[in-house]
């Protein structure tokens, strides 16, 4: 027989409801908090159980997941007063998924091992379509025996899923998938921005280009959104910026220079500021504007 | 039956002699010229009639399609002397398949009417093999009765061929084209330089983003490269440098700045000088090291 876990759960926005739901379909039980009650009410009639803290919920729980906003939502959940490790039980599991600091990841899998817990970083991409399909990349560091102890869990809710090495990992990984898209991003609306200048028919242009060499996910999707003036979010510019932000500071610690991410940041900055920071990540073309 | 062209090219390098067999292959007759007789040789053995200069060539064919180095290489073909203005026929249509100017592409079609010829402008992505496999993408400036005529040749040697405009427009399409790959490389060195620095194993880390949201035809066909240290061109940073200089220069034209290309073309500059013209467009990531 399957083994049924207890699931703790921090953080109920799209994302986290979605991956709730697939635990619950599977018949493990639930445990959730969330700084917004009504956000986890869908979820309590589905049958998961509503905690007042994120301390009561790793108190009940044998694995507890987290996937909040910000680092310093991460920080909280984990050592505020009410939060995770004062209220946890020596065995408990936790699994960061917000895409945070690899730098708090380690702090977290450290500070885990003084009171006899186990930690692992498993940020995700996909959006909230993988989410809700179960199809998430995950991207996993921490110790790797507590990762396959993991792995039934995290094969509920994503298909590509790559244990990368020791606590932060998962992190660095993470950043890794953001910096490509960082300064793709720019590609992709210098390439617009110029072919509407020249007076070209941008549908023509991505007949021709999307599906050779300058080819990529964002010319495939978010193209032919900026083309209809579609700026719905998708992956919210003032999140994008949280993830550079992170990049970079990881980058200064590593004594390493990114001048196309520092760019991709800058332009981002600018844009957030003129009004575009709760659009998705294709508002990058208003830069041209 | 299918017509029979008398076709002239100018230009036997590697792209160019691959698509003279196709040309051959479909039973058309085929005139050529290049700088250095030896490259046409093979193509001589295959049927093709050799000529001494351009303008031979052009005097000898219905169309004529050029396939050569760099904009005053194009504007030497068709302006000098012993060029193809001056020595082709009322009706010769000439295809500059050249990657080059669009302002270049402009005036030899304003010219080629003073002369009553027809031009249209045609520079391909898809590389060797594309040339090889008669799979190229081509991208079309010019008349659109012209095209038409032209379209069973281009037939031959593509498949996903566009109609972008007047002349000038298939020139402005290549430029929207690398402009998307520039900043994207970028992008894909600075996962890998990041991943490497915090010590990730980057077939690891491309095994989580490739196929994601940071997806891209670089990243799955020369970040594995890279992780080989394989820095064989591909395409050359000599010219990728040219396209860039020539993008640059355009986007001046018109008002336009694209501070992502203008990072490109300097890192790419940068990495020129230390020794990387001649290695492929994946060696942007000696610039990290």
């Amino acid at each position: 027989m399957t083994k049924k876990w207890n699931i703790g759960f921090v953080g109920t926005g799209v994302m986290g409801s979605s991956i709730i739901k697939h635990f619950l379909n599977a018949g493990h039980t639930v445990n959730v908090y969330t700084r917004t009650k009504e956000k986890a009410l869908p979820l309590v009639e589905l049958g998961a159980k509503w905690f007042q803290t994120s301390g009561e919920v790793a108190s009940q729980s044998n694995i507890i997941f987290t996937m909040v906003g910000y680092p310093q939502d991460v920080e909280e959940v984990y050592f505020e007063e009410n939060g995770v490790f004062k209220n946890g039980h020596v065995g408990l599991i936790v699994v960061d998924m917000t895409t945070s600091q690899p730098i708090l990841a380690k702090k977290i899998a450290e500070h885990a091992k003084t009171v006899q817990m186990e930690a692992l970083d498993a940020p995700v991409s996909g959006g909230d379509i993988g989410a809700q399909n179960g199809t998430l990349s995950i991207m996993v560091g921490g110790e790797l025996e507590i990762f396959e102890k993991v792995s039934p869990l995290f094969n509920l809710i994503g298909k590509n899923i790559v244990y990368q090495g020791s606590a932060g990992a998962g992190q660095h990984t993470k950043m890794c998938n953001q910096i490509a898209i960082a300064t793709n991003m720019i590609g992709v609306c210098e390439a617009i921005a110029y072919g509407k200048k020249a007076g070209l028919d941008i549908n023509n242009v991505l007949s021709s280009i999307t599906f050779g060499a300058a080819g990529s996910w964002s010319l495939s999707n978010l193209a032919p959104r900026i083309v209809k003036e579609d700026l719905d979010p998708g992956f919210y510019v003032k999140h994008f910026i949280k993830d550079m932000k992170i990049a970079l500071q990881e980058a200064e610690l590593m004594q390493l220079e990114l001048p196309g991410l520092e760019l991709a940041k800058k332009m981002y900055d600018e844009i957030a500021t003129n009004g575009y920071a709760n659009n998705g990540t294709q508002a990058l073309i208003n830069y041209y504007q």
